[in-house]
């Protein structure tokens, strides 16, 4: 963990250098990748059958018929789900969708006064795919933040793929997908599935859009298959900073801080502090919460590796540096936490006050967990419905715009070179 | 060209090839690229210079000093454009204006019965780098399409990047960019610009996002340096569909073909018609427009390798036609354009009517014309001025609400196996 204060001299360069934090692995898959799509896109199901038995230990039974989870697997999986997990799925797919109806954008068309009537309109997708990961990542959670957009969004086909590996399989996984609505559910992983879901098999339809987290195999096929289908963000380890003054509770500020850091080795927590006793309180704390974590290896090894505690004179001081560091997730545990979320530029979300612990987000909030990671909130935005939809603008001239307009169109496709745009228009106004 | 019959036995294999024709060719630039950019990233100034004087042939004269256009410049620019031409771009920019400023997006704030604040707030990215390609392809047209959504959205600094091969400009581009509220302007090109608005030099601050057309190189450098900043589409050639009843003009929709058709010799021009006569009607006005056309043997190539005539039983049977292809243009001239466009799902923009020329929307009608090529407005939209803005989601519970949603965010950590998300939650409510 590093300790910075912005008195200190050398405090630019070391903040500087915090920024510049490299803590993402990047696995050269690229090659394996390209041939694992080149199978499935020639092989069809029988290539993605094949990978499947191999990447997740599957025997000669498992066959194309098994690729589809049948909907006696999600009513049986849901089953055997624990009651309290199932209601807990269920109040967060409630919210999430309350959230997420605020969302959908109005259409809108006008005509002018020279009678140039235009605007536009969206559309869902046709079809989207959702990766979800097998084994220890597999996040019922996941499921609900990115399945219920795109239905929210009126996307009429929402497929899911998941790897169960041994026929190993999550059933809040299952039944998070059945609340969410999903359409479809594969039990494919890896590569193998994107390139599916990219450019179909016999069995699986292919889709416009690709979405969900996935490791370096499913990261570089996403990829690879961006132009044939659309893809959201490639997202990295996740982050949080939070911002405090000396009358926060330690116990909670560190507490928020390992939340984090339980993620992912590579995950980065920050406190950025006016008040040096809180600064030197958090660090006993996190160490003490330590000793009692489950995920206590991750935790500490993404603390000390990537960990900082900043002290700053006062918070408009740390405003330009949450916007260079521009986080995934920014708590802020002040006296006035609006005003000073007010200031910030660059943020995935803000979770406001010191009884909203960033995990409420994760789970039940209602915005979506699935925000921007490495100061990528500098130029994007979490997951919404927006990502499920687009637009399509929409022009209409009747002959007299036509007339009004026509001259200046004319003009400018001659300056640019382009006489056979000036003439599609001078042709319908007999100049 | 192609001519298609729907009543024809192979119809659907001639379709799904014309669907699957590649028109790109993909340059392999990638390690000259990335050669360039990390030298900028190492050199700075100097080597962006070496590199400018190098590819667009400039002399020792030309130092980190000349790399900026000063006002000075801009006004000599603005004083050496025609009249008229400069007039069509006041009109262009007006209209381009109103009409984004309708898509500003607003904000949302709301607490629900349980006493939790959600909602979201936009805002401006801080920078954005425009790049606009020299010579032939240098349209003042794409200046106001890519920086006018910027400053509608309230970027606050937007760069503009434009190579000057041996110190030729084109006056009405500088123009633009005047009009259009550039901030500041470089005569810089190709990868070497690219990785100076990502990562910066001496002269030029980085930027968060850079957007607008390019060559090869161009579009490889904005590859290798998404995720450092965002990028815009990668733009392919472009492409229009006209869909077109007996009663169209035939002149007119070949002038429409043509226009599209002289970009490029990979533009693609398509017409859906439900009457024999007009196809060859059309195609026959196509030859004789291309008689005369200035810039024929480009059209000519497009119109001979990828242009199609497709002839359908009605348009009800053209609509998943159009969907399939996701058109970046759509023109309908038929009946009732209204009536069919509802039914399509995928294109980029859509031309209502036979006076609506798309080549209005290339200059002057008001919507963007930096659209989805590809098939991409399966899953895009065209550039706009959500673009220029990202989403912050925000959130606030109160004691009472934290108590409400406690318990299930606690039971999700744990089905998930992450306790340190549920302490954050039962730390605070003393669980």
């Amino acid at each position: 963990m590093m300790r910075l204060d912005s008195r200190d001299a050398d405090f630019a360069a070391a903040f500087a250098g915090l920024l510049s934090v490299k803590r993402e692995i990047s696995e050269d898959v690229d090659e394996t990748v390209r041939g694992i799509i080149a199978g499935v896109v020639s092989g069809g199901d029988a290539a993605l059958v094949d990978y499947t038995r191999r990447f997740d230990r599957l025997g000669e039974d498992f066959s194309a018929t098994s690729l589809r989870v049948t909907p006696d697997e999600v009513r049986a999986a849901i089953a055997a789900c624990p009651a309290d997990a199932l209601d807990a799925l269920r109040l967060a797919a409630t919210r999430i969708e309350a959230f997420h109806r605020g969302q959908v954008p109005g259409d809108h068309m006008a005509t002018d006064e020279i009678g140039v009537t235009s605007g536009w309109r969206w559309t869902a997708l046709e079809s989207v795919g959702l990766y979800v990961p097998g084994g220890t990542a597999s996040y019922p959670s996941s499921v609900l933040m990115n399945a219920i957009p795109a239905r929210v969004a009126g996307v009429p086909r929402v497929v899911m793929v998941v790897p169960m590996p041994e026929g190993q399989m999550n059933p809040l996984v299952l039944a998070a997908a059945d609340l969410a609505g999903v359409s479809e559910i594969y039990r494919v992983g890896g590569a193998q599935a994107v390139a599916a879901l990219a450019y179909g098999t016999e069995t699986i339809a292919p889709v416009a859009k690709i979405v969900g987290p996935g490791n370096a195999w499913v990261a570089a096929a996403k990829r690879r298959v961006f132009g044939q289908v659309g893809i959201d963000m490639i997202a990295g380890p996740s982050e949080v900073l939070i911002l405090a003054d000396g009358h926060a509770n330690p116990d909670w500020v560190a507490a928020d801080l390992l939340a984090q850091a339980e993620h992912d080795v590579a995950a980065q927590s920050i406190l950025i502090t006016d008040s040096s006793e809180l600064a030197d309180a958090v660090e006993s704390a996190v160490e003490r919460a330590l000793a009692t974590l489950p995920r206590a290896d991750i935790a500490r090894a993404s603390w000390r590796d990537y960990g900082a505690i900043v002290r700053v004179r006062d918070f408009d001081e740390a405003v330009p540096l949450v916007d260079r560091l521009a986080p995934e997730h920014l708590e802020i545990e002040t006296a006035d936490p609006e005003a000073l979320a007010a200031k910030v530029r660059n943020a995935g979300a803000i979770f406001l006050g010191s009884h909203t612990p960033e995990a409420i987000g994760d789970y039940v909030g209602g915005p979506n967990h699935v925000l921007p990671t490495a100061r990528s909130a500098r130029f994007s935005s979490g997951l919404g419905v927006l990502d499920f939809m687009k637009r399509t603008t929409i022009l209409r001239c009747d002959p007299a715009a036509l007339r009004a307009l026509g001259p200046a169109a004319i003009a400018l496709g001659r300056s640019e070179g382009l006489d056979g745009h000036a003439r599609s228009v001078a042709i319908r106004l007999n100049l």
